[in-house]
C-alpha cells in the first residue's frame, strides 16, 4: 500500500522541478492542501468529533456487522436513523476477532477448534494493532476503550534470515555501520566533490559518525549498539562477537526486516485496546444495541428500488430505505442484485489474499525471562513470517505468541494444513530461532486462515490497479452504500473499515437531509 | 558511556585481525566469555534468581536508602542479616523520586514547592525508564510491581533544530533517504569497485532503496514516511511538503535527535513501573522493613575497627559488624572517617553532574488530542533539551509533560532560577516547538534540580577516567563497603545501584561465610 499514496504527491513534486517552490505552493493550494503539517489551526478529533449533523429518521439495512457496518449503525444511530444489521456469522465483529478459552473456531473444509487458552489469555486473531494517528483510536477515546502500548519494534527482538539468528540490534547496528563506513570513505576520497560542498560534506560525515557509531578513521569496527552476552554493569561488559566482514553483513540480508517499521502505518508506537482487539466490538455493539443485529442471516438477495431497498436473506426479507452493504466485496459479488453489470464488474476487481495466524499458548514467558524480549516482532525470510511476542501481561505465568502471522502463499501453504500439522510446522520453524524450548511448555494453540473463514475468505484484498472501480464503489448504486476497509487506501486495517463507514454515512444523510 | 565498553572488545577485535577468527575464539574462552548471545544454555534471572547462599546473622549498617541502599538491605535480609539503615533525608529512595499532589519539595537555596497535581497524577523526577535487560525488571518482577511501556521513540513527536520543527518521521525519512541516495549514486559511478564486489554492490543498492525508500533512479524525491497532513483513507491522502535540498536537509542538524536511541541503554521498547517509579521504593521499603529504616539521619563520622565498624550521626551512633556506605560519593568524601587518605582521593575523584526536570501539569492532553502524539519524546537544541509525554494514561482528562529533562550546563542555568521562572522559561520554549497551546491549560508545575537537593547534590557523577580510584571503591575498605550506580559503567540508572549492591552483599556475605 505505501507507493499508492505517491501519485498526488508525485504531481506536486513535478511541478516543483519545473516552476519552482512558488508554483508548487500554488498548485497545493489549488488543490486544498494544508501549508504545512504543523500548522497550528488543525482541530484535531475529540469525543463526538464525527456526528452527521441535523436528524434522519430513516430505515436503513446494514449488511454485516463488521467494524464497517457497526461503525455505520453507531454514526447513524446517534443522528437518529432506524438501522438493522444482517450478520451472516454467529455473531458481529467480523476480521476483529479475539479468541479466548471456551471459544470454538470453525473453518470451510476443515475441523473446528476448541480454544483452551487459560483464564485471562486472548489471541487478536484478526487486526492487532493501530498507528496512533488511526481514526481507530478516536472510537476507542470515545467509547471509553482503555489503550496499551503495542510493541511493533524491539531491539531485542531477532532477524533470522538466511539461517542465521541476530538480534534486531545487531543487525541494525552492522547495516548502518556499513552504510556509513561506505558513505564516509567514499566522501572522505572526493566521490562526493561534485555533488556537495565541503561544509555539508562535513556536516554529513558528522552525522554519519553518529549514525554508524563509526571510529576515529571512519571506519566501522564494532560497537556496543550491538549487545552483549553480559551488559555493561561492574566492568564494562561482555561483547557479543565483533561484526562479520562488510561482505558477510551485506550477504546476511536482513535489509527487509530491519526497515520493517519505515513505513507510516508501522511507525512504533502503536497502540492496542486493554484486554483484547474486540472490545471496540463489544462497545460499538452496545452502542448501537445488540437487538439491531440479526446474527446467522445471510443475505441472497438486494433489490434497489425507486422508493426504497428490499434485501432477503435465508428465511426472511426487510424492506428499508436505505442499505449499506459492508461485506467484502468477494462475498457481496456473489449475491444477486440489480445494481447493474458495472457494479458487479467493480465487485469482482478486489482479489482476496489469504493471511494466517497462529496462537500458541506457553505455560512460562521464556522469551521474557531467558531472551529478555518484551514485546515486540522477530522477522524472518521463513514462512511464518513474523513472531509476535505480547505487549502485555508481562512477567505474568503464561503467555501468548502469535507463532505465524502471514499472507499470500505462505498464509495459503498453512491454512491448507489440518490444526495440528500448522503447529507442528510453526514450533519447527520458531525452534530455528529460539532452540528446543519453542517446542516445550506449549499448553495449547489456535489458528485460523481467514480464506477458510465462512463468509468472509480473506484476510483482505488487493486491487489491481485503484481504478474507476475503486472510485464507482465509494459512490452508492441506487439506494445502496458500500463501505468497508477494501474501498479505501487503508486496507487491512480496522481504520479504513471506520472511515469508509464515515464516507458513506455522511453521503447517505446528506441525501436524506435534501429529500423532499 | 557508550564508548566505555570498547577496551575488551578492541581485544578481541585486535587479536582477530592478526590471527583469525580461530585465535580470536580462543582468546574469548581465555576471557571466560560465551561463544554467541544466542547461546541457548543461557539461563537468565527469574524471581529470587540472585541469593547469597548460606545465612550469615551479622549486623550491618547501611548508610543511605537509596536504590543501592535499600538493594543491599533486601539481599542481607533473604540471607539473614539484621541491617540498619541511616538516610539522613526525610524518605527512603533516593533519587527514585516520584512527586504526588499533597508532596512538599525543599531544595538548598532555593522556596520550597508545593506539588499540586490533581488525583493520580505523578512526576517521576529522578528516573524514568528501564532497559529490557536491566536487573531493574528482575526486582519489579520479584516485588510484584506491574510494568508498563515507557515508549523512548515516537515516529510523530517532533525534532526541532535550529529554529524548525519537523516531525521525528519527517527528519528521520530525510535524513535516511539523503545518505541513501547520495551511497547508491556513489556505487552507481564506480566509487566502491576497488572496496566491494558487483555482486555486493547489488546487495547494497537493494537495502538502500529500502532504506532511504529511493526512486527508480535511486533518488529520493519524497517518500510518504515523511508524514501526511491527511493521512491516506479514501484518498492517498495529504502529503506534507516535499523535502527540501541535500544541503537544507543536512543543515538541519537533526543528526543526533534521531540517533537519541541508538544505543544498548536507550533502544526501544523500555519500561516503566504503573503508577510512578517509587513503587520500586516502596515495594524495597516494604520487603526490608519500614522499621529498619531511620531517616532523618545524617552521618558525621564512619570508624572501621578490628571487630566492626562505629557510625556516628547528628545525636546518636551505632555499632555493627560491616557497613555499606551507599552514599553519593561526593557526599560520602565529606564524611570524616578513618579510612585512609587513598579513599578519600578516590570518593572526591568523581564529579557530580547537574540535572534538571519539571513536571507540568494540563488540564487537557493536546498532544494526543491535537499532534497525536502518544508517548515519547521530542528532542531538541534547545536549553530544555526533551519534552517527554506520558506513556500512560492515554485518553484520560489531564496528563503530565516534562517540560525539560537536561543536565550539566543547562540544568545549572535552569537550576539557579526560581521555580516560577523555571516555569516560565520552560513554557517560553517549549511554545517554539507546539505554540501557544504549550503556555495554555497548565494547571500546576513543579521543577525539580537534582544538584540542590539536600544529601544527594547532583543528578549523577561523571569519572573523568574508570581508573584505580574506581575499582579501589568496588572492594571493601575494613569493613566498610561502598554501593551505588557511580561504582559502575551503568551510571544514572537504577540497575547501576542494583548491580553495585549485589556486588557489595556478595563480597561482604563471602568474608562473613569465611570468618571464624
Amino acid at each position: 500500500m505505501e507507493g499508492a499514496a505517491l501519485t498526488r504527491r508525485g504531481l506536486l513534486v513535478g511541478i516543483g522541478a519545473v516552476g519552482g517552490a512558488g508554483a508548487m505552493y500554488a498548485a497545493m493550494g489549488a488543490l486544498g492542501l494544508a501549508p504545512a503539517e504543523q500548522d497550528k489551526e488543525f482541530v484535531a478529533p475529540r469525543p463526538g468529533d464525527f456526528a452527521l449533523r441535523g436528524k434522519g429518521a430513516a430505515k436503513v439495512v446494514i449488511l454485516g456487522a463488521g467494524v464497517a457496518g457497526l461503525t455505520a449503525a453507531y454514526e447513524l444511530g446517534k443522528a437518529g436513523y432506524d438501522c438493522t444489521l444482517l450478520e451472516a456469522r454467529s455473531k458481529a465483529g467480523g476480521r476483529n476477532l479475539t479468541l479466548r478459552g471456551g471459544d470454538r473456531l470453525t473453518e470451510l473444509k476443515g475441523p473446528a477448534q476448541d480454544v483452551k487458552f487459560g483464564e485471562g489469555l486472548y489471541f487478536n486473531a484478526g487486526p492487532g494493532r493501530i498507528a496512533p494517528w488511526m481514526v481507530t483510536l478516536d472510537y476507542c477515546r470515545e467509547l471509553g476503550i482503555p489503550i496499551e502500548t503495542f510493541i511493533n519494534n524491539n531491539a531485542a527482538a531477532y532477524v533470522h534470515t538466511n539461517g542465521r539468528t541476530v538480534r534486531a540490534r545487531t543487525a541494525r547496528a552492522d547495516m548502518y555501520g556499513s552504510v556509513a563506513e561506505l558513505l564516509a570513505k567514499a566522501t572522505d576520497i572526493g566521490a562526493l566533490d561534485k555533488v556537495i560542498t565541503k561544509a555539508d560534506q562535513e556536516r554529513l560525515l558528522d552525522f554519519l559518525r553518529r549514525f554508524g557509531d563509526l571510529g576515529p578513521k571512519l571506519d566501522y569496527v564494532d560497537s556496543d549498539r550491538r549487545g552483549f552476552v553480559k551488559f555493561p554493569a561492574l566492568d564494562t561488559g561482555t561483547p557479543i562477537p565483533p561484526p562479520g566482514t562488510l561482505h558477510q553483513i551485506l550477504a546476511a540480508g536482513t535489509g527487509r526486516s530491519i526497515t520493517n517499521d519505515f513505513g507510516y502505518d508501522q511507525a512504533s508506537p502503536m497502540f492496542q485496546p486493554v484486554g483484547g482487539m474486540d472490545a471496540i466490538v463489544a462497545k460499538l455493539t452496545e452502542a448501537v444495541g445488540q437487538d439491531r443485529i440479526r446474527t446467522g442471516t445471510k443475505v441472497t438477495k438486494i433489490t434497489s428500488m425507486a422508493d426504497g431497498v428490499e434485501v432477503v436473506w435465508n428465511g426472511g426479507s426487510l424492506k428499508a430505505d436505505y442499505c449499506i452493504a459492508a461485506l467484502p466485496p468477494h462475498v457481496l459479488a456473489r449475491i444477486p442484485h440489480n445494481l447493474g453489470a458495472q457494479i458487479t464488474s467493480a465487485l469482482a476487481t478486489p482479489v482476496p489474499v489469504a493471511a494466517g495466524k497462529i496462537g500458541l499458548e506457553y505455560s512460562r514467558r521464556w522469551w521474557e525471562l531467558e531472551d529478555r524480549i518484551y514485546g515486540g516482532v522477530t522477522e524472518t525470510d521463513l514462512d511464518i513470517t513474523h513472531i509476535w511476542y505480547p505487549s502485555h501481561g508481562y512477567h505474568s505465568e503464561r503467555g501468548l505468541v502469535v507463532g505465524y502471522y502471514n499472507s499470500e502463499r505462505e498464509a495459503e501453504l498453512y491454512g491448507a494444513l489440518t490444526p495440528e500439522d500448522r503447529r507442528s510446522r510453526a514450533l519447527t520453524q520458531g525452534k530455528k530461532i529460539h532452540g528446543e524450548k519453542y517446542r516445550q511448555n506449549v499448553l495449547s494453540s489456535v489458528s485460523i486462515a481467514w480464506e477458510r473463514q465462512e463468509h468472509i475468505q480473506g484476510g483482505w484484498v488487493r486491487w489491481p490497479d485503484f481504478d474507476s472501480s475503486f472510485t464507482l464503489l465509494q459512490r452508492p448504486a441506487g439506494r445502496v452504500y458500500f463501505a468497508g476497509d477494501w474501498l479505501t487506501h487503508l486496507i487491512a486495517w480496522q481504520a479504513g473499515a471506520m472511515e469508509s463507514a464515515r464516507a458513506a454515512v455522511t453521503q447517505l444523510h446528506q441525501r436524506v437531509l435534501q429529500s423532499p
